[in-house]
């Protein structure tokens, strides 16, 4: 169990990697379900919009399923993106908004996490740092997700290279919201990543390259939660 | 027969018209199947990317379904995005790119149309005048479409509010590359406007609204390329 | 004397105008300086980059000359920008963030925020609603100004469209942080429209065609600020 | 006397280097005037906004004077735009068009180049390889400019590293219209530079960092056009 008494949740982003495309995205998402149900720590995956149908139709998974970025419109004349009506009529979970991949304009933000919270959808705004993550507060999402970008793909964990951030961002939020459960992420891949980001006040991570570009990616989720189960 | 001798061919474009969306877009999708078969007609789709896999796993399906839009980029590190690979896996005929509803950089306009060829996909690129038609056509995708903006979703075709326009797209593109297919769309919905779009020398239509939002989708394509067929 | 005591103060936003662009431009900040001069109302513009630096030269103004926009950067390898130094080297006072005509992402306009108080500016960070408002909040800007996008350039007053973004925007600004003065904007052009921005609890006015589109600009600003000075 | 009997032009973009800004960027105009002068080379500079009237109020200045961007807008409500009617009241020359630094989606280079003509403006549209220079030779401005965005501020000219797209690029758009000049960049600093980009076919350079933060920018100047004046 957790020093905080909270089991830490983990979220893993598919982005574009080959290792997590198509037929891949379904393997790996069974992978995810399997250490879900076998360690208790709740997982989802964000996976890429074309992918998400081919993962809801498999039996064997219900984990929550996140879109990467869905877009702030309503039915109608939009070419080229993501509805939230759709998320709904297929059993998506929620969104990511504002991947600092995918950064998006302030209004924007703001309201697709108020289409969100009309259709019951779950909403992770991701943040670069405090000033950010504490704005975002202000838009009471179910989850904030802060992500240096500078560090994204390296290895090296936040919760290490500067974990001021990481309790900063959990104390500002806090101060607007002390309800909004807070994410990690950049450069999380171990299980030491996953106690550091722990003990400093976060209430799981979201992750990508390293559990997806590992060589055994199951065995590389089993090895991230194996302190904190 | 056509007046030009080619027979014209027809693009749906889903958008997010919830009429287009998910159950939605596979009875529409069997619609234009229908029709195609019947009437001779090359139709094909470019679907909603929650959709696509839907729809191509359908066996009654096997028109060309494209995505709306898809991103220049290689496997990796990027959220939110359409993925060129994850096209051909699933086995997508290509995309719209730069739609009026989707700009794009020009760069990336060049660059998402190279990555289509080297993928063996289909690119139809849209443009919203004759000078930017025939900028494109030097990218030699393998339609272009064009498509003033304020003249989408009217009703009034373009074939008839600015007929110039098309014959002038036409002359254009052919100076430069005389082989490239060029559909014309904006207001497009009755079997006139397929006759005039034809008569100015565009090889097809790319439509939406006229179709999507009919009380009858069905007769209403029927409608459309009864005169051409 | 302002019911609450505090005197509000005006900012003009010269955005594209003709009628403040080049000489005009002079000639207009000519009157809001006498018209800050006579009624003792603190004025202050917001001008074309290009326009600021004559406008600066004039001997006759002192009142606060802003940009519309700044970039979030700083010196070397950026074509098109607004360097924050170039601002400081020619005394220029500050720079409105975000407006709907220049909307930026959420990280930009943190960033911009930080710079221009290390760099001693003043910054005016515009909203669209009461959520975007309160998020801006956690930047701690010298001013926040609300204006609903669908009123601007209409005449028609948020202070009566919507009073409740007005007063909810102060009400929510303030319990992050009760300093920051709110700014309404969005059709303003009366003293009428002053006094109920002003009695819905905002500092001032942002306000552009209502004064600059007028016959009599002159005149429009002294009728403005009639009812409150 | 150059190769093919052309003398070269060469542009200077300032971007937001400090040693291009405010009074620097009046005294490095006073070098390109003199260098302009004395070597019969045809030059110009593209500033920044902000600077742009400085410069042009400098008697001793009377080479050409380019925006580094203008907006495809007509005179209104747009904030934080560069508004070409505002080029043309203060007799500034033309502008940079699509910089790598400051992309523009292909709909709008065409509308502001359609702009700069109607206005009498020249127009210097920017590309990055060999088919977006074709695709931008359809809207006919008065130069191209091409640079690979890898190369630039490199010091590795584009003539060395990669000439086979100069002189693709000379050829390419010379097959849509002969009369078009090419300027090459990314990486131009010397004077062999200047040689390898004429024999190239380019009719010169259009240049930075080499120049702006060389400890003698205006023997930096004298060097570059030396083997071609």
């Amino acid at each position: 169990m957790s020093k905080s008494g909270k089991t830490p949740i983990v979220i893993l982003n598919y982005k574009t990697y080959l290792e997590s495309t198509g037929k891949n995205a379904i393997k790996l998402t069974e992978y995810v379900q399997e250490v879900n149900d076998t360690t208790g720590i709740k997982m989802g995956v964000a996976a890429q919009t074309i992918d998400i149908t081919k993962i809801l139709d498999n039996e064997n998974i219900d984990i929550p399923i996140y879109a990467q970025h869905t877009d702030p419109i309503t039915p109608g004349s939009h070419t080229g993106h993501v509805l939230p009506e759709a998320l709904v009529e297929y059993g998506v979970s929620g969104t990511l908004i504002n991947h600092s991949e995918k950064r998006m304009l302030l209004a924007d933000i703001g309201q697709v996490t108020t289409i969100m919270k009309e259709m019951g959808l779950k909403s992770i705004i991701c943040t670069n740092d405090v000033a950010t993550s504490a704005a975002v507060a202000s838009f009471n999402p179910d989850y904030i997700a802060v992500e240096p970008p500078e560090l994204i793909g390296t290895g090296i964990p936040v919760s290490k290279a500067n974990p001021e951030i990481v309790s900063g961002t959990v104390n500002e939020i806090h101060k607007i919201n002390e309800n909004i459960p807070v994410l990690c992420g950049a450069g999380i891949s171990t299980g030491e990543d996953m106690v550091a980001a722990r003990d400093l006040g976060s209430d799981g991570v979201l992750l990508a390259s390293g559990i997806i570009k590992a060589d055994n990616q199951k065995q590389a989720l089993l090895d991230l939660v194996e302190l904190v189960k």
